[in-house]
């Protein structure tokens, strides 16, 4: 067997120098296979919240730019600890930055976007018979700084390298073990999906499903890269995530995920005037803020503001609440927050040709006496923001109620290679 | 007044928020005085000892380069944290790693030495009315590789980038006051020398001296850069170290200086043959390995093999041992190690023109009883190889005949600018 493959570690599975070396083994084992093998690894467990809370101790809101600086530097720990233990296995490795990897992104600090990948010094070391290791969740920026790409950037580093190097797959490993109908935390009998397409898995990582990375998954769709997401503590096979053609069924609904992240913003008074809505939006998107959810009502009566509701995530609130104050405080508006909201979405490919999924979504909540506060839908994902206490209860009653764990539409564990023949 | 400063801040110096709030501060009265400023930082505190010890976890003697990797990291968290500070009083930092600020070394990992610094980055910042901090101890290799300097590389960083940016002087701020007639900690009433040429310097790093990295020394010498030796936490005038010239007087004794960390490495039965004392001094220069004094007897009897012993830095031992050993065997020539060796110093640039230091040494030392192993000199300085645990006897022994804090050789404290007058 002869091939390319990306390798992906997550902060859980090189937390320590256990895990470490068992990533490193690993590695070598693929390599052993026979394949080319590069690594993305991550920071090691909590270094990365450490690093904010030191950030955190120094300044209020520290400049982003040497916020990159700062938490650039656990993935390159991270690497050069793995390359050590893989050169004591009896192989060669080679760790590279962000920069020395060719990741090159825009400049937009703390959640750079990748532009290119001169992936030339990996073609170069790969050539030479080493392993790679790269460190993810970073890049240098087109003005040379480093710049890292947000939370979770690392999946994306990957997907990024598997696409440059025309890797045959690129596995995600994490501390669970392939993506679940919903998370087994609150639904212990949730069951591990062998398949997804890349459709659904976009859906299910928008709307909470912490597995994969929303913007990894769009990056693997855009360029085709086959990603496997399993875990490093086993060998089973997990759940691979492939185009839509390829899967062979499309189940009604796939999984139920959720969000507790979530807070709500209500502007009040909103002048009816054309281009309001647009300013508003603008200076959110200047901010850099991921609105999720909009919802407008009409103005009670002539001239009376309307009132706009959206959703974004809590950590993002107060950059959200700072970026439109001048704005509110100019046209009159009343900004108010609420920080304890959650999200909860069914999300199946099957749904597009399936109408009564939206009633039944409603009804089942409405029988648990959640009350829904906002809706959004997409052809294949309807999501309901309901307080944050209720989450696990409309998670539980969702997945239950569609029968994801029941015997109607369990398809059973089988090995990967058998169901994907 | 306008100039160009390079301030260069130790590792206890910038060991948690408040120290680093308290450099931010010193960095920016410096540049509101007007100056230039760029700014050194080492890793915070404890921080390389910790890298290290993770890397020892995984590998009993990690790859160099993945080290330097591991280890270039600390420096850039400490110059990203305080480029934050900076931005929050109000001026503009931006943190530089070695690489970005064009210090380009050797290959030698872990032991790099400079070969150039392209401060193009850095004089474009500084004209853009900039505060740089640029990550010591670190540089970019010729191979494009991260390399690090070795211990203490960080006062080479900044001797190196002043002496490039042309600055008026380069002030290192420590834990310490300044240079000392010894060592405090084992002679409390050790004074403070406000000046210390060049020469005198070089010989009390080498044998000693913690204060300033003996390479930073050398380079300051070689490119006539002005060192300024200071706490960074009071304002007192520290040490400044400047060429022989410019010193007012030389003193027969200048400090005495001590180190705990020597290992010996005793060889017998060296064949009697030329050639072979280079071919072991090839072997541990192509190590690495630091070889301080060397002894070596006349063989006992025609055909006998001679006794040779050097000093090593304790930590190069196992280095010294792995490298000798298949020319050892060869040869058949003994290898033994004594790992609890210390050596003591006088130094004084009045020695040249001054006979008797040495017997004086000797005598005062054997009147305390302790034995001299072995004896090293030169025209400002003489060692002497001591059992480890005698060694803060013989420092205050020394410190005391040579009347180092008497009445009769203290120059009382005065303000710098007085003195340098």
């Amino acid at each position: 067997m002869s091939g390319t493959v990306v390798m992906k570690f997550g902060g859980t599975s090189v937390a320590d120098a256990e895990r470490i070396k068992r990533a490193a083994r690993r590695i070598v084992a693929k390599r052993e296979e026979g394949l080319r093998v590069v690594a993305v690894l991550s920071a090691r467990g909590k270094t990365t919240d450490e690093l904010i809370s030191w950030a955190q101790e120094i300044s209020p809101h520290p400049d982003p730019r040497e916020m990159d600086m700062l938490l650039s530097t656990g993935e390159r720990q991270s690497c050069a600890l793995c390359a050590m233990a893989i050169n004591d296995l009896g192989h060669r490795a080679i760790s590279l930055t962000g920069s020395q990897a060719g990741i090159v992104t825009d400049t937009s600090h703390t959640k750079a976007r990748i532009l290119e990948v001169r992936a030339d010094r990996i073609r170069e070391a790969l050539d030479d018979g080493r392993i790679v290791l790269v460190a993810g969740f970073q890049g240098v920026s087109t003005a040379k700084d480093v710049t890292t790409l947000g939370r979770g950037g690392s999946d994306t580093t990957a997907v990024a390298l598997a696409a440059a190097i025309d890797a045959d797959e690129c596995e995600i490993y994490t501390d669970v073990s392939g993506v679940f109908s919903a998370d087994p935390r609150i639904v212990p009998d949730a069951r591990k999906l062998p398949m997804v397409s890349f459709e659904e898995m976009l859906e299910m990582s928008a709307s909470g499903a912490g597995v994969l990375q929303l913007r990894s998954v769009e990056y693997a769709r855009n360029h085709g890269v086959r990603i496997h997401c399993r875990s490093s503590f086993d060998d089973a096979p997990g759940t691979v995530v492939v185009g839509e053609d390829v899967t062979v069924e499309n189940p009604l609904i796939t999984a139920v995920t959720h969000s507790t992240g979530e807070a709500r913003v209500t502007l009040t008074g909103v002048p009816d005037t054309p281009g309001v809505a647009g300013r508003l939006a603008t200076v959110l998107a200047e901010a850099n803020v991921n609105v999720d959810m909009i919802v407008q009502n009409e103005p009670v009566s002539e001239g009376a503001g309307a009132d706009m509701s959206f959703t974004v995530p809590r950590d993002d609130l107060h950059t959200a609440r700072t970026a439109l104050e001048p704005l509110a405080a100019e046209l009159g508006i009343g900004v108010h927050a609420d920080e304890s909201m959650g999200k909860v979405s069914v999300v199946g490919a099957g749904m597009k040709t399936h109408p009564g999924v939206a009633a039944k979504v409603f009804t089942v909540l409405g029988e648990a006496g959640i009350n829904i506060e906002m809706i959004s839908t997409s052809p294949i994902r309807i999501s309901c923001v309901v307080p944050g206490d209720k989450v696990p209860e409309a998670v539980r009653a969702l997945h239950s109620a569609f029968e994801l764990s029941g015997p109607d539409t369990i398809r059973p564990e089988q090995p990967f290679g058998e169901f994907a023949s």
